[in-house]
């Protein structure tokens, strides 16, 4: 296997300076490793949540599983390396995956972006660094961190929803991810909001991620050109919900529509979720989150709406902190739960 | 003031036998009290959460916030001569009130039935009792009653339903009511159903409870009478969901596409619900579910069509346990949550 381990290091918070400073001087750090299908991102984080130094590879994960942890472990000494520690530094570590995972036996029941079934990550990981490794489901581990350096910074509760092709949601209670008992956590892009509404690939109808999702706004806005709707903005094959949501901004009516209705979706659906479990604050993450209010103006406004008396007190609405991040310092915080 | 108290003591479980064998020989028991706005119930429970002996009077809410709570003063003197004890036995007691509730403070903050507004109930109660008072909303009581000594025995998470004029509901995470941050806990009755659904008297369109409760069956029985379809049950001033109901287990088509509609927004709510918060089981009580599979069999159904390939493991519907005593040995369960 000839695949050239190029480290693309780079720092966001800390920049070679800072780093020079933590170097050789940190005593005790946490390994945080966002597994996805296309890239493994790593990075040392310490017991506070900052993060020290990151780097990335490329998956690989048609090599198979035995290529993908070796890959992890040349990743995880070359960061110790660049921050002048060893292996034995490492408090823990805690790894994010895309698919169900059973959470306490480290097992990953199924991700198809990596090809595996049944996978016992936590303890072939562990074996292989010598280091007791947690891990979970990347949106639960993006939640964690977003609640540990991000915008749910101080919260004890927190429903994450993230706002891509699909709809990915982690609820946070009491400072740790709260799974539920009857499937793998909560699922909220899968709550049914139209009955007789799209087929969604669950086979289920009107989930909620057939509607509000990035690739639902497009989809959306296809059937209003082919049904004769004008807009500014042209078609094109790689069109994303970045255009529609910029066309919105602009004033595009067609455009202001469709995110309109995506984001009522979205409103309603997190009222009825507000009226259940009540957390503390809903944070979205995303692709249409980062396009700022012309997203999320809608959404808080047909939550308020649809709670109407059942709000006594404010519940906030607010976009993700760490964008890119959250999946390496929340993998972070899930290895600092480690015992 | 010349109300007679006419003590109902009665014992579902424990005869007078049963009571003379306790009588005198217990060390320690809670009190617990269902304040309703017609019946003020209360029972002396052990630490176990057995039911040893209940009482209740009417409440005549309308004499005033002191003369209920002289009531329940003398109830529990009468509880106490009964099983022969004095109030320096009680170790605490826990009181449901039909209303919005600060469990935190023992403050009532909305209780219409009782004409109550911001009364510091705890506080009152137990300045007048030398106790300690734990003050929470009946539905939730009532929750905590049947995790303790009903259906949700053993379970540590629940989502209980009550259908009757409204909906009721209550979530209970590791063992504690959940009530999460914006308002005073669960109200899936207000959950939207039905975009444009009929009005709810909390403002809102499409709530559950305007598509589930009993009142619900009843209205929506009356409205296809109304547009001329044929039923063998006979309208009447006092029809409630029990006959509609009873004709519906008895074959009647109408009754029974009445009782399948209430059913099948019920069980999407709950489907909704799950894929949020993932209850260990639901637990469903209301003069609906007295009358068993006839209402509980199609909420199932919808439930889990609605899940589809959510539901990993089975999420148990089940009715509840503890009827009429719910609130009574919740309240007694709450007691024992004070320090």
């Amino acid at each position: 296997m000839a695949r050239n381990f190029k480290y693309h290091v780079y720092f966001r918070q800390y920049n070679d300076e800072i780093l020079q400073k933590w170097k050789g001087r940190v005593k005790l750090c946490l390994l945080g490793i966002d597994l996805g299908g296309t890239t493994i991102k790593a990075g040392l984080v310490d017991l506070e949540g900052q993060l020290l130094v990151k780097a990335q590879v490329p998956t690989g994960a048609g090599d198979g599983a035995a290529a993908v942890l070796g890959r992890i472990g040349a990743l995880t000494d070359e960061l110790c390396r660049r921050l002048g520690i060893t292996r034995k530094d490492l408090k823990g570590i805690g790894i994010g995956v895309p698919g169900s995972v059973e959470g306490e036996k480290g097992l990953v029941r199924l991700a198809p972006n990596l090809f595996w079934r049944d996978f016992p990550l936590g303890e072939e990981l562990s074996a292989r660094l010598g280091l007791p490794v947690a891990v979970d489901n990347d949106a639960h581990v993006a939640a964690l961190g977003e609640m540990w350096r991000g915008a749910g910074r101080g919260l004890q509760s927190l429903l994450m929803i993230t706002v891509g092709t699909g709809i990915g949601s982690a609820l946070i209670i009491n400072g740790y991810v709260w799974r539920g008992f009857f499937g793998y956590g909560a699922e909220m892009g899968h709550v049914k909001m139209l009955p007789d509404g799209p087929l969604c690939h669950c086979g289920g109808r009107g989930c909620l991620e057939t509607l509000a999702s990035a690739t639902a706004m497009v989809r959306r806005f296809r059937e209003y050109l082919a049904a004769g709707r004008i807009s500014r903005l042209q078609d094109a094959p790689g069109l994303g919900a970045r255009e529609i949501l910029a066309a919105a901004a602009g004033g595009d009516e067609l455009c202001l529509q469709v995110v309109d209705e995506a984001a009522s979706f979205l409103g309603r659906a997190l009222a009825n979720a507000a009226l259940i479990v009540g957390p503390e604050a809903v944070i979205i993450g995303g692709g249409p989150v980062q396009a700022g209010e012309v997203f999320l103006a809608p959404v808080r406004s047909y939550l308020t709406e649809a709670l109407g008396a059942w709000q006594i007190r404010p519940l906030p609405v607010v976009a993700a902190g760490l964008r890119n991040d959250a999946g390496i310092i929340g993998a972070a915080r899930l290895a600092l739960q480690l015992t």
